[in-house]
């Protein structure tokens, strides 16, 4: 140990730098991120949360808060060390294996809305995740970056053994054309899209009522407001809990911490704010898990109240599940 | 359309809840997490942290913070959503490829501490890192989980083609036998695990001052006091810059909240202190990407001033690089 040690200190008698390292570096393989999934357990389930990509919303400032001006939301995203030219609206779709089967909340993109979504399918392999396996979606909303993945560009069913639970408020508004009168002018395809969408799936679309236990550990919560029949979703098993939030709020940096912020994709700003309020009032006081739709991925975490809002803490990633 | 929208409104007539899903469920695979990888960008530079696994610390209130109580310390870690019973202490290893090579700081724990560790290798090759690619390691300081990983069990070299540049401050300390009083009981062990890892890199073992740069890109930045020699590094291409923190702070919810808090493992409490507010200081205000290596992975983001100390933002996840 003694001639070991004198023999390494004396190669170090002198600080050398910037010497060319010992060998030449082989060529580097081009760079790629790991696969977007992330995984958990609620209890003695299996959750996942898939990344089906993003949108890039340029100025964030400006013509997303439409009850702050520039300045204030310029702010907030300041404050959390966030750009305010440039911020990417995540699309991150749950995952939950139970002994009923595998379970999806929300159906993506299909990669049909801008050329950065649609890595979904690509994840959902990464992740072992089968679409054949998928014997239940349940959705919140029907925004088109909720629905659109549920059928190909060319309209084919994508899960061919789902049945797609949807909220009953949001088919009974987006399902008659006599609201279109109602919505804002922006979202006004989605009525057609709504039909395109669920048409291929047939007898397999089945609405579900406010509260409803939809399937064994899991039961709707009405979360309305981003839209009319916007729902969260909540799953337990035992003591074990998960909040399955979707649009309750986009990025939380944002609407998190300002729960009375309404987005220009709320149809009922109001309403969507007293969500907020009350769906991540609960959360926050029962430091339930929860996963959301906008959220920075994996999009998996707890919150606690902060000022006049909240704060998302995420979930630490571990190898060991 | 309108036909095709009767008919699935039609279908859906009354909710139907509960009912056995079309299909019988395929067996699940074993869930597994993703790779442990992240990768990201510093100007013209491609980072990478690498998952080399944890330690859990089982009631982390007790006997980790030496200048706080465990009401104080469970307080903080209740404020950040985790649990006070157990904790896990993350070892993420931070790899940079330059134009000079690729390059790691620190060498993890080789798998040889704890059962949970020993990832790395394992996410390296998905990640794409070859460790005959490693022209340089540049170790923080001398504490088992970032050294013994220089090496296998039986002590062989893991990295063939590395030179390994150390602090001149750490090898003076770590290097001198004459020093093991001034260590405490526990780290003592230290001594003769330095001479062990980095003996058989013999002449390709290089100090490095304070302050150096010690390729082009990376320079030096004293941070001592987590040892005596503990060193930070500091990289930039351009206006893009990265710091790789080491121990200057671990979890971030006990000691970048709490700067003053000294851990069991600092052996100069007080220096540390001082060192975490400077460079968290210093970080904070260039708004500077950083790395820690004990932080929740994938451990990469920035810090903001918040009451007494800092809070840390994880820095968005994204598929595009």
């Amino acid at each position: 140990m003694t001639a070991r040690r004198s023999i390494m200190l004396g190669a170090l008698a002198a600080p050398v730098l910037l010497r060319p390292a010992a060998a030449q570096p082989a060529a580097a393989p081009a760079p790629t991120q790991a696969p977007g999934f992330h995984r958990f357990r609620v209890g003695s389930f299996t959750a996942t949360t898939i990344w089906d990509g993003f949108a890039t919303r340029q100025n964030p400032g400006t013509g997303w808060v439409v009850n702050a001006d520039t300045a204030a939301v310029d702010g907030a995203l300041r404050d959390a060390m966030l750009s305010t030219t440039s911020l990417a609206n995540p699309y991150i779709v749950t995952f939950l294996e139970t002994p009923a089967g595998l379970t999806m909340f929300d159906a993506g993109t299909g990669g049909q809305l801008v050329p950065t979504s649609g890595g979904m399918m690509q994840n959902m392999a990464a992740a072992g995740l089968d679409p054949a396996r998928v014997t239940r979606i349940l959705v919140s909303h029907f925004h088109g970056d909720h629905i659109t993945g549920l059928t190909t560009a060319q309209n084919a069913v994508v899960f061919p053994n789902a049945q797609v639970f949807v909220p009953e408020a949001e088919m009974a508004f987006w399902g008659d054309t006599a609201n279109e009168g109602r919505a804002p002018q922006a979202q006004r395809g989605t009525f057609a899209n709504v039909a395109r969408r669920f048409g291929p799936y047939g007898q397999r679309v089945e609405r579900f009522a406010a509260g409803a236990e939809i399937m064994p550990g899991v039961r709707a919560v009405a979360a309305y407001g981003h839209t009319p029949g916007h729902t969260a979703f909540h799953v337990s098993d035992g003591n074990a809990q998960l909040f399955v939030t979707a649009d309750s709020a986009s990025r939380p940096e944002l609407f998190l911490r300002n729960p009375g912020w309404a987005s220009v994709f709320d149809i009922d700003g109001a309403a969507a704010a007293a969500t907020r309020r009350s769906l991540f009032g609960r959360i926050a006081s029962e430091r339930a898990l929860m996963t959301a739709y906008h959220f920075p991925f994996p999009a998996v975490g707890r919150i606690a109240p902060m000022g006049e809002g909240f704060r998302f803490f995420p979930a630490d990633w571990s190898s060991a599940l």
